[in-house]
């Protein structure tokens, strides 16, 4: 079965921009880069348009509903979905405890995965749909527009006044509170032990390395990034833990994957 | 210092609703009465009201902004904030683990109850508030309408359409899933380990009993309760591992706790 296959060979299917951009846009590729990165796993990595997605990897994975992350196992099998493919790592890896190290890891993750995709993204959309239609070209602009989004959602978002976008970013602001309380609990939990760690820990678990709970929130900074600059500062930057949380994270997946923000 | 104080001779200040009566609603003051639950602390519970809590306790405090949960030690020092609460407990009861069992406990609850202030408690908020106004009386009252709400937003809120408040109840439903996603997480992971423990777990670390995480959502739950029981199982029973979990913790905390709810 697949899940008896090793960690070598694999192949990452993972969402881009248009050719011959490299834009990495998507939150849930993100993951599982850095899951990947974290346990030091090689793969070939295949960059795919909304529309490759949707003719490539569906006929190759024999599903029309074919999403990206997909990882392929030397045996030719696949995955789908990054929480999957962070399950499936972590049982198969022999350093995959990383990913999960604490017996509440799984929880905390799911639930920051969670929290990414039914309130955080909630209040990003708008802002970042207009920028990523503009990257696309061809089929994938065309899909993006009206199957994903929705043509006259599209143009609603498009229309927003700034004042009603500096609201969205408020609000995009407020959804982090979990992120900033999580990392003032790891400082303080750090300051009871009275420095059982040499340094401060940086993490949302408070590990020496980042965990996939922390790639759970990365993948929607990473997306917020279509934005521009600007605006990922004004959301990202607000919150002094969380600001200093990004910069650790942007420098530890180094410039090989933060190139293509 | 009040830190070296012990965990006899406490008292208890909650927030109740107008005398003669006990209802319970404060999302904060239960997450402490489940933690003194879990550790089994003895205390002496004081039920203020609005105005009692910026009087009474106002002044036994020493501080005009006092609030509740406010626990008094037996040194007459007090300890304000839910947070702050469990953290001493946490530091102070020989059995002050259960709360946080685990390294990334503090994080993972952290996270949670800013969820519950930050992104549930606004999809709820509109739903709570006027039945929490037409159940107190007198300076009460008044203290809710015009300084904690306000006299304009409480009435766009009694105003609210039957559809507009069906949206409200699913967007508070979309907010619950990090919960539902993170009870699935601690069954994948028991599952995994081919059932080291002998019953499934029921609660958000996986654990036997529940901590202060388990807390942190329940206190919204209690708070949800205001609405009556319609509008309290819409939300709270539509995604299956919420509603069971709801379930074990209403007979985990018992009818000493629920009968107020």
């Amino acid at each position: 079965s697949s899940l008896s296959a090793g960690t070598g060979g694999l192949v990452l299917y993972d969402l881009t921009s248009s050719a011959p951009h490299n834009k990495e846009f998507s939150p849930h590729c993100v993951k599982t880069l850095m899951d990947l990165k974290l346990l030091d796993v090689g793969y070939d990595r295949q960059r795919l348009t909304f529309t490759q997605v949707r003719t490539d990897l569906a006929k190759r994975v024999g599903d029309n509903a074919a999403t990206v992350p997909t990882l392929e196992l030397s045996d030719g099998t696949h995955l789908q979905d990054s929480w999957l493919i962070a399950n499936w790592l972590a049982n198969h890896h022999p350093k995959g405890n990383a990913l999960f190290p604490f017996p509440s890891s799984r929880p905390f993750a799911a639930s920051l995965n969670a929290w990414g995709r039914s309130n955080f993204a909630a209040q990003l959309r708008s802002l970042t749909r207009p920028p990523i239609h503009d990257s696309l070209t061809g089929e994938s602009k065309i899909y993006f527009e009206q199957v994903k989004v929705g043509k006259q959602k599209l143009e609603k978002m498009r229309a927003m006044t700034q004042a009603e976008r500096d609201q969205q970013i408020q609000n995009c602001i407020v959804a982090l509170e979990p992120i900033q309380d999580a990392l003032a609990a790891v400082r303080e939990s750090h300051n009871a032990s009275a420095g059982s760690l040499s340094t401060v820990p940086l993490w949302l678990e408070g590990d020496q390395e980042p965990t996939h709970a922390d790639f759970c929130v990365y993948g929607w900074y990473v997306h917020s990034r279509s934005t521009g600059p600007t605006i990922t500062r004004e959301i990202w930057h607000a919150l002094p833990l969380v600001s200093q949380w990004v910069n650790a994270l942007n420098a530890w997946a180094g410039n090989e994957i933060t190139k293509d923000f």
